[in-house]
């Protein structure tokens, strides 16, 4: 083991698209745990849009990564070394140590490893599927019948919950950016189309393969798409916010769309973000495991080697480069 | 009685503002009653932001009122014919029987009058009033000491909505367009702060204002003023969209606020429109009469005489030039 802790410092926040000086990679000795504590080595840090928005100081559901400090991320880690008792040298731990190789803590989430691989539990058993289930369930309450449409269809967490929604025997209409992704989209996770919003007309597209209208829009793009979807949606349509990729590394937030529908159709968006369910989090898990096992849900990770990785990786999800969950494998399982 | 029934035909679709020649006041012959039915003259006419959706043949939440066709309008009227054994000449009736002096009806839902002058009817205990309750009660969810906010706080349903969630023990600051309007609001009303959003800085009069952020934003305006408060929103704040009135006049919608702060503080916008809750109107009446018997809610009416006047008074609600509910009074009660 060398000593050596690789991490990623927030330098400066970013202006627009993250520049690759805005962190910076730097190596300190590996920690050393005090009495009570533990040594955790990374595994799998987890990239998300939102480490985007903890790089900014705007409002936020959390507080901003502070310049200076260890990037904030989600991560699937190994007990190395334990001075506490209720921890054994490899124990996994679901922690959320940032953007580093290692980390001291007083204790970490232990993880009740299934059949499935690892990286499942930091992507579609962890956060990134918890975020479909109870944002798609729990605000956009689909019933049969009903038609769906799931921006970034082929990410991480739009393509579980087209899966979830057909499971609920809802019509379900994706976008993605490449034909390639949509595809994909419809051929193995079973969408019933999916529309590529960089080369078709968005609106006709919608009004083709959403003959019913739009009963509920899980948003993870904003932007032109949310504009095109609210013009076609049905009476209580429901819009779950879940995210806004495309206007993240805007300075300024764009305006939004015209909500003149919202009103007319006595529709609702709702803002959602997954840490307000973690106190629900095993009733995701008791029903997201059984559909793994039997194959109900598919899911696809995008795993990049090495920490020194992760910036550029980050990137990925801005310009479409990836399919499903994107992971950085920090260190191996062994 | 002379034989003339004046009716506001739509002769063309405004464009922007709504221009003296889009509507037509022409004269036919009073209708006769057939078998069964009754003849209404009408009273009082109910000037609502909504009209102008309807001249428009924009998506909205009832057919538009078709070129040709007499305006459509909330009405009071008395029954001056009756083939009908359920009704009596002198009967009260709530009609829907637009910009008209006179209709012809099968029936007609019988006001049981109270106490109350005939135009709260049309008002505070129509309509209007129930806008106010079910949007405020039913979407809003008003707890004690939330801070609520009201666009067009001085309007026909702004002023309720301000003095209900007073009742509901919130702390209430209202949004009108002029220093005496904004007293009014204040002391009338008794709303806790009003801000006059055409000469203050509408951010800081809302920071002053609301120290503790925004829970409830009770919508009649859209723009700016929209955009504004959800920059100061608090978790899960609730916003009841029930207006944009400084839209209607668009040619095309604008863009709305960021949705920003929708996400980040899980927040939600919500369509409201009263046809929804028509079947709970009786729960509304029986909360809402003894609050007026008890004086615990004030309103205003702003009455204009003569269906002549309509097209001219209906422009005041774009302008600001009333306060409370605007009623063209068509004919006397007598």
């Amino acid at each position: 083991m060398r000593n050596s802790n690789r991490q990623w410092i927030l330098k400066k926040r970013p202006v627009g698209d993250i520049a690759p000086g805005d962190l910076e990679l730097v190596e300190q000795p590996i920690p050393v745990p005090g009495p009570g504590q533990i040594l955790v080595r990374t595994l799998y840090l987890s990239l998300d849009p939102t480490n985007r928005i903890w790089m900014s100081d705007m409002d936020q559901y959390m507080p901003p990564v502070e310049i200076g400090e260890v990037m904030r991320g989600g991560t699937l880690g190994v007990v190395e070394q334990s001075n506490n008792p209720d921890f054994q040298p490899g124990d996994i731990v679901n922690a959320f140590s940032g953007w580093q190789e290692y980390v001291v803590a007083g204790g970490a989430q232990k993880l009740a490893k299934g059949p499935v691989p690892l990286p499942a539990y930091i992507s579609v058993l962890g956060a990134t599927g918890a975020t479909a289930y109870f944002g798609l369930l729990d605000l956009g309450k689909p019933k049969a019948g009903e038609t769906v449409v799931v921006s970034a269809a082929a990410g991480a967490v739009g393509s579980i919950v087209g899966q979830i929604a057909k499971l609920k025997g809802c019509r379900v209409v994706g976008f993605a950016g490449s034909d390639a992704k949509c595809r994909h989209v419809v051929e193995h996770y079973g969408f019933d189309a999916c529309i590529n919003y960089k080369t078709q007309d968005i609106r006709a597209a919608l009004r083709r393969e959403c003959p019913n209208g739009i009963d509920i829009d899980f948003e993870n793009a904003g932007g032109e798409i949310l504009a095109a979807v609210l013009e076609q949606i049905n009476l209580k349509a429901r819009i779950v916010l879940c995210g806004m990729i495309s206007q993240y590394n805007a300075d300024v937030p764009p305006p939004g769309p015209p909500l003149t529908n919202i009103l007319m159709k006595r529709a609702r968006i709702e803002g959602f973000i997954i840490i307000d369910y973690l106190p629900r989090f095993a009733e995701f898990a008791a029903e997201m495991g059984p559909w793994l096992a039997q194959g109900k849900i598919k899911y696809d990770t995008t795993v990049v080697k090495g920490i020194e990785n992760a910036l550029s990786s980050l990137n990925l999800l801005f310009t479409g480069g990836n399919t499903g969950k994107l992971l950085v494998q920090v260190s191996e399982e062994r």
